[in-house]
């Protein structure tokens, strides 16, 4: 059985008490890293992606150039509709496009529900080589989607301020996008099994747009997927992390997660007052803040964590950290979790 | 003195006890009405909204097709960088562009302060006009973006999902960005005075972006502004709309306004229990559940109006209604408004 030498991100999420809190960010290995931006300069998004070597290099780079107490696997979330079958382009200044969204039952009849070893073998080496270069230095984290939100990129076709069409999608066609959800679930849980199995510590579950729906429709289009999710991997903490579904927290809270990632918009008092003092918190600096003076980033971290308190917290961003932050910034905010001291 | 024939709008503003909320809906008079369409095909936005027998025309549309109980007059939050010497397009497809966006202090110092009169005479005419074409039928409604919103597109340039520029620019700039929104904050109040003076019969505070700053910076860049507004305004009851921002719906509160606009991510229950029963609530209505069955609509409207109450409530959208909602269906929302019975 393998020992972490540094666990407090598992100590963490198992609510030991602790001196002061682990700290990652999300998109930690991203294009604030001028050696990041080299490899983008030389390989197509999915080239990094699917060569395992490369996204070894990438998922390490920021244990050594900022020293996060944790590494997440390098890919992207919509590595899951491409193995359903939908054609997936990522273009530099625009992002994600899938040229063929779904728009019917029809659509969604035809998707593919491959074998990880026929779709995603790429992934699973990865997570093997990754292990082997981590040397269990730091734990590594897996994640994926949450249905809802690969759904709005299936069917929008590409990034949205609203995704109009993917919630028009499940207004106007219910049964279709319910079945649409319940087949990425599907292979959402054995393609997070799979990275489980080979040897991820931890696993996220990122539903970023899950704030673009009301509570009740929240309740109807994601919270029973991300529940699913979650009571059916086994073997390592889950993390859910909805991006704006504040009203949400308690029902997840009482999903089985270990912990609950919260955007910058929530307090650690309203956050608490929502899911208790039994489950760990992870969040919420708002990633633009990076771009204030050092001092301030000082300053504003430990009153983060002065709210959140040390123990069954994990210091991160409230969403993915900015291309423009300068790394600096980012080692201060790191450095500012890990000096912390009341 | 006017007597306003159906003034249900101003009563529940009053708190006054009522049988049925009244109803209107944010970007009411817009794309999704087919003789709005036949202008713009035929003007551009700024021919629209400059020319007052225009703006008269399409202010009104929706009182007589759709039926709401109050008017809004058609004008747009980017009157206010305009008149401040800030160039702006509104192209098609694309949205609000300022192409030579604030980057500095020296920016913000050569920020001019017209009149009302030299600036925006024609927005007053607009005011005249209206009031005369409604004939005291129902009140009319005067609005501005608020100084954190009209500051997010003055630097940001454009529309965006994050306002990263903008939150860049308060953050490594504050002094520049303070000097910037008080100067938007004095321009907002002359213009809305004069609005009030002309006649509209009540004013809202469209704070679109305030959700995408935490609460420490939402206190920081957009709720000082709000209230100075607030407080600073005369004469007709204030409405302030902060999209995203729940955190600071006890302060907007307490800021002097008579009523609170809400998104859909707000429950009755949780809005109230911020702000207590003496204010009155207005929202929240997911524009995109719009596009469900016309019965559906009902059902969500009726389940709507018994969470918030018929007193102390404005039913509308929880954000501007889109171009592609059937007519029918926006017609269905009022009028099961307007038929609620518990």
């Amino acid at each position: 059985m393998e020992k972490i030498k540094n666990d407090i991100f598992l100590r963490a999420l198992k609510g030991e008490t602790l001196e002061r809190p682990p700290v990652w960010m999300m998109r930690q290995a991203g294009r604030y890293l001028p050696d990041f931006m080299k490899l983008k300069a030389k390989y197509s998004f999915f080239e990094r992606a699917e060569n395992p070597e490369l996204a070894t290099e990438i998922t390490v780079m920021p244990i050594h150039q900022v020293g996060v107490d944790a590494a997440i696997l390098f890919s992207d979330i919509l590595v899951i509709p491409k193995a359903m079958g939908c054609p997936v382009d990522i273009i530099t200044g625009i992002g994600p496009v899938l040229p063929e969204p779904i728009t019917s039952m029809a659509d969604v009849d035809k998707l593919l529900h491959p074998t990880i070893e026929e779709s995603l073998s790429h992934v699973i080496k990865s997570v093997h080589l990754t292990k082997e270069a981590l040397n269990n230095d730091v734990p590594l984290i897996g994640f994926a989607g949450s249905p809802w939100t690969i759904l709005c990129y299936m069917v929008q076709g590409e990034g949205s301020k609203t995704f109009d069409k993917a919630k028009q999608f499940c207004f106007e066609q219910p049964e279709a996008a319910k079945k649409l959800l319940d087949k990425i679930t599907n292979l959402t849980i054995e393609y997070l099994q799979a990275k489980i199995d080979a040897g991820v510590n931890a696993v996220q579950v990122f539903d970023s747009w899950g704030g673009m729906l009301s509570p009740a429709d929240y309740a109807e289009f994601s919270l029973p997927y991300m529940e699913r999710i979650t009571k059916s991997v086994h073997g390592v903490p889950v993390i859910l992390f909805a991006k704006g579904a504040h009203y949400a927290l308690p029902q997840l809270a009482a999903s089985g997660a270990s912990a609950l990632g919260l955007d910058w918009t929530v307090t650690p008092e309203y956050a608490r007052s929502l899911v208790g003092n039994d489950i760990t918190l992870q969040g919420n600096f708002d990633p633009s803040r990076l771009l204030s003076p050092i001092p301030e980033i000082q300053k504003m971290v430990k009153e983060m964590i002065d709210g959140f308190g040390t123990t069954k917290y994990i210091a991160n961003l409230g969403h993915g950290i900015l291309p423009n932050i300068p790394v600096d910034h980012a080692k201060a905010f790191v450095d500012a979790v890990k000096n912390y001291s009341k």
